[in-house]
């Protein structure tokens, strides 16, 4: 194949976040930024000022002139979940492929929009869970399908909570139901039900039944909540996400044969390394007839870093892209149905919290 | 008060774990073995020999004999559950104090004829759960009570599960219906129960709910359980006890302040030292206006133990012992709250499966 010239990405929304992937964008080769559109074009200025982005890039005031952009190749959508079904589909009616901001939609209904319209268009969908592209994933990956070392999973935990200031609670857009009407759910219970999903190679519950635990603002927006996920085979999965929790980020997984913990799978503690601990066929050691210690104790793998995960994963996104592009590929299939599983399980948690934790079968 | 002499134990059934804590009585200053009963002398006679115990420990081939005997102050009970009741409530009716194996009993009732007749006698009741007498608990346990430092508990999740050979589904105690008819649950779900009011100070949730995932073998024994606890506040907890899955020993605590992780909660990896880690009021951090990594990083706590923590146990129990017998003190009523309060939750559990899944109101 011929080199491939960097993805050209137009960013929809000056969010926070948009930030972080503007500079990820500016640390992976085969990407580069092209224009920035905001409703108001000075945001769009003070983004591009803010962020030490090159003359070249182009500004807009508002989102449809990134899609008439002849020099935009794919766009990152960082918008208010309740936004994502339009501008997605948008994006992929003007040929523009899609990285997009989870939680990327309400209700799977709006996702097969958006889903649709891609495939329709034959561009690349992606949603930007980050975490899944460390490099700590892919070997911690290796591991739980490791039948030797892990064996078959039994049990999985995961916590995704942070307790922002009062403001928060007041005016963050993911606060707010005709914004982000999942609320905790939909920012950190995403990342759970990412995980246990990915630890189970995604494959879906047959049943997921809410804690009752859920705390809703006044307008309904989830505050706090967890559900249990439970597969045929006996697994069984629990997660909790909060906004009024501690910052963490666990997920603890146990096998027949290993147990894999890591505290802090969504953004490493620092940037350019990550690890995780496995036990790997350990129990407690026998001495002199007694039980006085464990056989052996976890081990810690490290993975270094050359770049972070967020511009690993636009680096991901676009050879995607590239390849579509200058190869005449297909899309690819895999983070559709990700993005997709994510949904049909965080709206099954959503539903099952409306039915006053009954169970809801998938 | 004058100088406490030794509290003298008598051991009534040479199982595994009696092995251990004849150490830990021989670590223990303020205790002593006086007397091994087994149903079988020759039982008896090799344990001692297995044991080096001193040729002053008396061996006897019934457990009546450990009873009549007036060496005896104090018997450890390593029994299996059904017959807990039978042997506990005579210890107590002979004045012999009680320090009994978990899980303490098959239902609350038999407990409370346990308890009542440890009252009546006034002889003191601590069952055996050994982690709750490690210093590292305590210090965890000043850490969860800081409310600037950690804040109010939000969620909790423990896991408790050990993978034995094929043999223990077969011959194992803990799998028989007439010995140890609550199986993991009673084994490893009473230690994730227990942590979790621990963690909570011992407030009883006010409704359990099991998770779909029981799996009990042929003779309705459970092989793998979980549940969760509910308490008005809208605290959650979540636990999981296994047969089936490798070792583990998690308890994850999530306050509004601080987040603290542990995964040998019940023996520690090694014999004389015990961690845990401590996030507080950490939160990601921010370069640049972005979110690259945490603003720090949990600290890591290390206990060192000058002996294990089931002489430290021993060492307690012994100790309230002396107060009764020498200082004429009532028998201390927080342990025997301690595990009456576990053994309600683990009832509703079991109800609750019992019940489909139904919710159980404490």
């Amino acid at each position: 194949m011929a080199e491939i010239r960097p993805v050209r990405f137009g960013i929809i929304g000056c969010a926070e976040i948009a930030r972080k992937m503007s500079r990820a964008m500016s640390l992976t080769p085969n990407a580069t930024v092209s224009a920035i559109g905001s409703r108001r074009l000075e945001k769009a200025v003070k983004f591009a000022a803010d962020n030490n982005l090159p003359a070249s890039v182009k500004l807009y005031g508002s989102y449809e002139d990134v899609l008439d952009d002849p020099d935009v190749d794919a766009v990152y959508l960082p918008l208010p979940t309740s936004i994502h079904v339009r501008w997605a589909v948008l994006a992929a009616e003007k040929k523009k492929h899609v990285l997009l901001e989870k939680p990327v939609a309400l209700h799977v209904t709006e996702l097969d929009r958006i889903l649709e319209a891609c495939e329709a268009n034959r561009v690349q969908f992606m949603d930007s869970t980050m975490w899944l592209h460390n490099p700590r994933t892919r070997i911690m990956r290796d591991i739980l399908s490791d039948t030797e070392r892990f064996g078959a999973i039994q049990s999985i935990h995961s916590s995704s909570s942070f307790s922002p200031p009062q403001e928060f609670f007041e005016k963050n857009i993911r606060v707010k139901p005709d914004l982000d009407a999942l609320g905790a759910l939909g920012d950190a219970g995403w990342y759970c039900i990412s995980a246990i999903l990915w630890a189970v190679d995604y494959r879906l519950p047959t049943t997921v039944t809410s804690l009752p635990a859920a705390k809703l603002n006044e307008d309904g927006v989830i505050l706090t909540c967890g559900a249990s996920l439970f597969w045929e085979d006996n697994k069984i999965a629990t997660f909790y996400c909060s906004f009024l929790a501690h910052e963490s980020m666990d997920l603890a997984v146990h096998g027949s044969h290993g147990a894999l913990h890591v505290t802090d799978f969504i953004i490493p503690f620092v940037e350019d390394s990550a690890s995780f601990t496995i036990s790997s066929r350990a129990g407690l050691g026998v001495e002199d007839g007694m039980h006085l210690g464990w056989d052996k104790t976890p081990e810690e793998i490290r993975v270094e870093l050359h770049i972070p995960q967020e511009a690993l994963m636009v680096q991901e996104f676009a050879w995607l892209v590239g390849h579509i592009r200058e190869g005449g590929e297909a899309p690819d299939k895999k983070w559709p149905e990700v993005s997709r599983k994510t949904q049909l399980v965080l709206d099954a948690v959503d539903k099952s919290i409306a039915l006053g934790y009954k169970p809801v079968e998938l």
